[in-house]
């Protein structure tokens, strides 16, 4: 097989070989995780928030690749502000948790290439090696290589895909799921339980599910709030877990002992469909 | 502090060195389990079950101790049907997960001493080192005290409580639980969404709740359907939760930012009230 003469090939040998990042946002912890992770890589990294020397519009005006790690609600207004001084020829990226929104707007205020990604992992975390990265293209070919290849060569797992399919994803991976642990943690509250007591009786099963529960709670509620308000993807899915609940319940109420058995069943062969 | 002369101290002398042990639905995997733990700890263990030579009835009046190793719904018709044939001097237990109706129909059942108990533990643990027996006295101490001592000797953590606050705690640790993890499973299935690719993009949080839902999808469904339905403490804490999930979804889908800040701020300030 031979390649045509004019394809397109992306060749990362025109960018910079050790582009300058500016990281804006760049205290909050993911900012200053990213900073260590791109200076480990053999980038210069500079550093721009609310009250550093160097405003956004500064740091952005220098670098090659400029990193929007701020909130989510935040991410349109800021891509606006830095847009106009950012290299034409460089890459504008965000750090944000869902990915419709954001892209769009960084799209809409850069006309050159832009990658949406959204870290799988906290800032708790030492190194990237395992860690899944996920990526979804929003403009031009050559940053998102280099981006793909220095992860991959960082030992991080990347998954690409586009910016819906990430968001309906993540509407069960976080949007559900913290969704359930902070309820669980509101009726165990209103009912005046003992969380202590809980884990003195628990099983296997419970003890990991509580050890996730007081996990979400030693994290910034703002950040768990936008997760669930921003996430387009979360009413849809949250209607159906709240159905679920109710339907569940209405068969417990009923002592329907073969109604729930047949819910477990269907869940059972759906799991197995998928060749679990 | 002296002990009064007619001070009925419980005196383990008076009961057999090796006590025989009878365990009723002994083929069963739980009922497996615990005749190689009694076994392991040596007693004789005699079996019964729907298929075996020998009935209830015959290994009952055989035995010094008797385990109900049965569903849920069928502790009352076995108690009753064994008891006659216990030696007056025996002790009757068994090893459902709901304390209070099972319990109860040992006492009226066998005018002896009784004991409920729940393992907190699955029949694919190696052995109950470190693993939980809650123990709920019923009638007498002798055996109480012997079977405490054999679990304790045996290095297990040994739980004391009565039936109603065992079935209070357990209507979180197993029915909101199972129940949350059943309710997340028939979501993701209405949705049609692949488990397989949630998992590629897990977050370390969703990686092991979903591993608790196909874990859940591993067991026997029937006994998950009598955990929902024999614990009548169930209804109250999921209609906790229920009222949690109608809630917090309202506060998103009004947009309400600060109201699910508050939600979160009160769990943290309810699990840090308690000493976490």
């Amino acid at each position: 097989m031979t390649v045509p003469k004019n394809f397109a090939r992306p060749n990362p040998e025109t960018l910079p070989r050790f582009p300058k990042v500016a990281i804006i946002g760049g205290q909050g912890q993911m900012g200053q995780w990213f900073k260590r992770f791109f200076e480990g890589q053999g980038c210069r990294v500079l550093v721009a928030d609310v009250d550093t020397p160097e405003s956004p519009e500064e740091v952005a005006g220098q670098a090659d690749v400029v990193v929007l790690s701020v909130p989510i609600p935040k991410v349109a207004e800021v891509a606006q502000r830095v847009a106009p001084y950012l290299k034409p020829e460089g890459l504008l990226m965000d750090l944000t948790s869902v990915k419709q929104g954001p892209l769009a707007a960084m799209l809409a205020a850069f006309p050159g290439e832009v990658v949406g990604t959204h870290p799988l992992f906290g800032p708790k975390e030492p190194n990237i090696v395992g860690r899944i990265m996920v990526l979804c293209p929003g403009r031009g070919e050559r940053w998102f290589n280099w981006l793909k290849d220095l992860l991959l060569r960082a030992d991080a797992k990347v998954k690409v895909t586009t910016a819906a399919d990430h968001d309906c994803l993540m509407s069960f991976v976080q949007g559900v799921t913290h969704f359930m642990l902070i309820a669980l943690g509101m009726a165990i509250r209103r009912l005046g339980i003992d969380p202590d007591r809980l884990d003195e009786y628990a099983t296997p099963t419970f003890q990991n599910l509580h050890r996730l529960t007081r996990h979400l709670l030693s994290q910034d509620a703002w950040l768990y709030a936008c997760i669930q308000l921003q996430n387009q993807e979360n009413l849809r899915t949250l209607g159906a877990f709240e159905e679920a609940v109710a339907q569940i319940l209405e068969l417990i109420q009923k002592k329907d002992a073969e109604g729930l058995v047949r819910v477990l069943e269907e869940n059972q062969r759906y799991y197995g469909q998928q060749g679990w």
